[in-house]
């Protein structure tokens, strides 16, 4: 029988309980090479705790990757607390979480995610130092959508130049799929680069109230939006949105959104390849939003942490370009990026330095 | 499926792994009501994760046990590390091993258990300060036998107190099982008592090398010593040795021993109990050694902790008194000691001090 460490790579995995709170948390600990693992809590009535298992690897190795890329000093962690938030989420089970996460004594930082929200990282932050993602009044950064919509704007750049040969979206048709937070943002950057935007949310409220504040906007059904004749596809909602099915009706040459976990499984990377569709790595896309909880740990400053967003352009063309060279996706090619990131500068603690921050890096940049 | 919170009571279990070195460990942490968790480390080639899951959490549990029965101020855990130690055991997985002991920053503190070796916790102390047990020429107390045997002896004495009303053990008839370390320093107790003693090893040798040393001892076989005439058998050696044959077969009317899981089985005991032989839980009679190991930790000394062993002559007397008063079995009066400790004394915390002490117990004694 396979429980944990057997059949993953993980090199951490905590199972925490209070009984008396009724917390049950998994904290998931992928890799500390680059530095402090960070990843939200996600707080769910999972099934059972073998399902909350198979998330929290899954979830905190996707975080590992994502950090990398993004060139943080940041290994990939993750956590789940399993119940219904709506029901069992209180102060005394949010405290003890935050007692466990403190136990971990900075290997771990934690952060929203599905289920969680600035005020519970306050009340989480009673307990421990390794909180982020707080409220404004505590020192957070406040909503991500603002960097995670510039990313993924930069990263749609990156493949303008990448296949066309300048980084301009001027009259390129771009379809987001999400009018949320971040595909709103989204089509403001695209309409001031005078794109052409055709956008799409199951929500007719929050489509219609987007038109009435860019008239120039373009709406469509959600079901059709994937077979219209665009340029960029941008799944800015869900997750698993890019299927056998969604592909194969595709139409755009390029899929790059704000979504995590727009795979409905890896395989279909190269079901997207084999159509000739550029498909760029949600999580080297979207890293806006990690970023800007890992700056806010120093303390935030909007314009370090913009600049560091700015990179996604560099890093998803050089993706694209490694792709390009060694005939592979560039999925692929960011994925193998990260591990070659997190092997070259983990090794560097082999450097021995004489002072406390010699069991990190010297000078690590969260 | 249930995997590991959702089947137990324990508060954290550590999945631990280090690819390169080989490293695949499990620390279970049962409780930290009474302070930091401490137990060995058992290094051992189980077949499978789950056959190690499941020894990790039933030797962490008893440790919380031993600890608060021994009134130390200590909660409960164990690690396993899974693999063969003749075969893996090196100084690169030992250390990583110390990195995710010192990753839980004293909420565990290991020592040596079945595979590990004071020089071991020599090793794994390179990477972590929560070590004890080591050698001693890194502060260890040495050879923790000699206080275990005499937390035998005083047990036996209070379950003689309790039956005769004299704790004498001038004139009984004790059978000792097992001529190793701890059996041969309980020999020397009961000797200077003028008890009459009885030795069976299945290693001749060591027996006879007993014999040697001490003529008035009378060697029998290991499997004849269970059906003897006897006052008090004492288990020094496997654990497991009572079970539904071997009980059948006792004569003597008190069971107090220095081995480990002496019970085949919880129900073992009531098995003893109907048969109407008095048994003393294993882990309150050899305390002893944990004793050594927690008093290590500040810097050994052995008056102290001498002194703490004596303490098993008044616990052991409590336990027989409560269970005869309550109609219940000495280690059944034992549990619940354990228990209503955790809870009282866990409890304390509640009451906030302002000093960096008052996460814990302010003058706390391990």
């Amino acid at each position: 029988m396979s429980l944990v460490v057997e059949s993953t790579d993980h090199e951490q995995v905590v199972f925490c309980r209070d009984r008396a709170s009724g917390l049950q948390a998994i904290i998931a600990i992928y890799s500390t090479a680059l530095g402090p693992a960070l990843g939200g809590t996600r707080f769910y009535p999972y099934e059972s705790e073998h399902e909350a298992l198979t998330d929290v690897l899954r979830l905190s190795r996707a975080m590992a990757y994502k950090a990398a890329c993004a060139g943080l000093d940041l290994g990939g962690g993750k956590a789940v607390i399993i119940g219904d938030p709506s029901e069992v989420k209180g102060e005394a089970l949010l405290r003890a979480y935050g007692r466990f996460v403190e136990s971990l004594h900075g290997r771990y930082y934690t952060a929203c995610d599905v289920g969680t929200y600035p005020e519970d990282m306050d009340i989480i932050a009673r307990e421990s130092r390794y909180v982020t993602g707080r409220t404004r009044a505590h020192g957070g950064a406040g909503d991500s959508s603002v960097l995670t919509a510039l990313g993924v704007y930069h990263a749609m750049r990156a493949a303008a130049q990448h296949t066309r040969g300048t980084a301009s979206l001027r009259g390129m048709r771009v379809g987001v799929a999400g009018a949320g937070k971040v595909g709103r943002k989204l089509v403001k950057h695209l309409l001031s680069e005078q794109a052409s935007v055709v956008v799409a949310d199951i929500s007719k409220a929050a489509a219609e109230h987007l038109r009435n504040r860019h008239p120039e906007v373009e709406l469509e059904d959600p079901e059709k939006l994937l077979s219209r004749d665009l340029d960029i596809y941008a799944p800015c909602a869900l997750g698993g949105v890019l299927n056998e099915q969604t592909v194969s009706a595709l139409r755009a040459q390029i899929v790059c959104g704000g979504a995590n976990n727009q795979l409905a499984h890896d395989s279909i990377d190269q079901v997207l390849n084999d159509r000739g569709i550029l498909y760029l790595p949600d999580y080297t896309v979207n890293a806006g939003g990690l970023i800007q909880v890992a700056d806010e740990i120093r303390g935030f400053n909007h314009e370090r942490a913009r600049a560091r967003v700015n990179k996604i352009f560099d890093t998803s063309l050089k993706i694209m370009t490694t792709a390009t060279d060694t005939g592979t996706t560039p999925a692929h090619a960011a994925g193998l990026l990260a591990e070659q990131r997190i092997a070259e500068v983990g090794r560097l603690r082999s450097v021995w330095l004489s002072n406390p921050a010699s069991n990190g890096h010297a000078h690590a940049q969260v």
